[in-house]
């Protein structure tokens, strides 16, 4: 099995290699990896932020471990040059739909989130976002209106078939869970939206051992804070999903320690941590790598098929912060690779 | 001065009721009001969530003092005939492109918040939402593909005239506090945004004495979680600022506080609680009358020029607070009219 690992920019580099050293670590026979540029640093090479060595191998790979991307001195570049483009484009192109993001409350770390300890430690939740479609993949442009003046428009939309298979995924997510799916939407403004409510109730048809409910995404972000602890899986479209996962996140005390995966419909997929490539502590040793510790789990669990594998090293981790490693991040004075060292101790 | 009262849906009248008491007990030389329906119960009554007897009154009144509007009755209506569309309305026709936000914790709720009270007492900011433009009010539509799908589109859509009148806005409020000013966007993503940033910096050189930032909308929902103290002024745009609106009140224990203001460029406003209908709670005397009371607080200082008259109310508001004036949402057990005596006693 093939793994294509493109650690990116900014702390990219330092989180993978821990990943990496975690995966080693198990001695999985079979496994072959190998590594490509990606964002910034590709465009520093070779003058594009998806080169196509790197696409080319995504293709191949069975799953993809993904760093981080982004970096200050491409802000200026054309949209299409600019990191970002990379992680979109690999979406894209991949036909990577369905974005998991996990938020559940380490009990070790209660005390690292600025919600109350009682709020907090009932977070467990899953975020299930669309990656394909809506304002993000749209027709865009900046324009010259009739009056003279410029004008900046984007196209959000998503049709029948978009919405389907990503309902399909929560659906079959709920089940496996605790049987609650929280579509969450902007109907009774959007038509994007109101598409999106009307596909999801036709789907629970299929599903009628998971109760399906609704929220306006505005009371949804009011009550990720209010009661974190109500939710068990919430369903919703790329603009929403990208908002209230990093709010989600942050319930939990620290963006490093949460995994994503993003599956197209036949098991592959790409997984990341959700942080970004925080270029104001790259290259110092000061990273959290556990969360691309816990995005290595997924990809064993998700595309590879090896979910016991995935359990140790999601056992490992909680050993590890029960034990006390901890960076700065978390008030803690570890550093990268001495997590790194804690995770492997504790497999 | 005309001031319409507009009290709308569910809890609307109650807290309309209670907010007309304490206007009445300032005794404020010619202050007249006039009534009129919205919301579901203009529809039920004459066919029109937004009649044109409301929409003149509107347009005659000097300001207009809204409860609220939303009804599941009518969830099942055309798009153009839903309460909602009252609200929208009313923004757009009366062109009230500015929304004030504010939400500043209340010393004496330190313990309603779920966020930790070292936290939640940091929080004293402003959200500046613009309202007349984005994907709320631009082209939409279901429509049926080439391949047969339905698909529902929005398109979101700024021009340079829209966003730098709200910058002004935005700046000058900044001025008028601690001189920060974040402006929320995706440029990264989004034209829009792209657009919204240009012309925010464009806009920057004309107030020196303020220091202007960017923060992706995705990190500033993040960030109001992690440490909403941080922030001064944030201007965004209507979508991002609906969602980071309701998120921010929640941050200070409840929205049965939170007042908010929508203003045209020539002082005129509609002053609104930023909480909605409340159906289930409806005709209970259960309702929070006090983000309505606080909101004619805001009607007399932005609208009707009596700056002392809105003081005298804040300082009631505290003062029963701090007496034990709270209501259900509060934890504890008056009722509406109990909170609204213990406003007027304070005054
Ligand atoms: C980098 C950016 C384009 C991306 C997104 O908005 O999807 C990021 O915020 C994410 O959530 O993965
Ligand atoms: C009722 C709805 C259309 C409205 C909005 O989205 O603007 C509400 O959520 C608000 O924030 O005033």
């Amino acid at each position: 099995m093939l793994v294509a690992l493109l650690p990116g920019d900014g702390i990219g580099p330092e989180i993978i290699t821990q990943a990496r050293r975690v995966l080693d670590a198990l001695a999985i026979e079979g496994l072959v990896y190998e590594e490509a540029l990606v964002g910034g640093v590709a465009y520093k090479a070779v003058g594009h932020p998806l080169p196509p060595a790197t696409l080319d191998l995504a293709r191949r790979a069975d799953a993809i471990l993904f760093g981080a991307v982004g970096d200050p001195d491409c802000d200026a570049l054309e949209r299409h040059l600019r990191p970002e483009q990379a992680i979109l484009g690999l979406r894209k192109e991949l036909g990577l739909f369905a974005n998991l993001r996990p938020a559940k409350m380490f009990a070790e770390l209660a005390d690292a989130s600025t919600l109350r300890p009682e709020v907090a430690s009932a977070i467990d939740l899953m975020i299930i976002r669309e990656l394909n479609g809506d304002v993000y993949f749209g027709e865009k442009a900046m324009r010259t209106t009739a009056d003279g003046q410029r004008e900046g428009y984007d196209i959000m939309s998503y049709n029948e078939g978009e919405v389907r298979r990503i309902a399909h995924v929560a659906f079959r997510t709920a089940q496996a869970r605790r049987g609650r799916l929280c579509s969450v939407d902007k109907a009774n403004v959007l038509e994007t939206s109101q598409l999106w409510r009307d596909v999801m109730i036709e789907t629970a048809a299929d599903y009628p051992d998971v109760v399906l409910s609704h929220m306006y995404v505005d009371n949804a972000a009011m009550q990720l804070v209010r009661n974190p602890g109500q939710f068990d899986v919430i369903v919703t479209g790329n603009l929403f999903g990208d908002i209230l996962s990093d709010q989600a996140s942050m319930c939990v005390g620290s963006i490093g320690l949460l995994a994503s995966a993003a599956l197209d419909g036949a098991g592959k997929g790409l997984y990341e941590p959700i942080h970004g490539s925080a270029p104001d502590i790259a290259g110092q040793g000061k990273a959290n790598p556990l969360a691309t510790v816990l995005s290595a789990a997924m990809m064993l669990r998700y595309s590879l098929g090896l979910p016991d594998q995935a359990d140790r090293i999601e056992a490992a981790v909680a050993r590890a912060l029960a034990g006390g490693a901890r960076g700065a991040d978390l008030g803690g004075t570890m550093s990268t690779a001495q997590i790194g060292d804690a995770v492997v101790a504790a497999l």
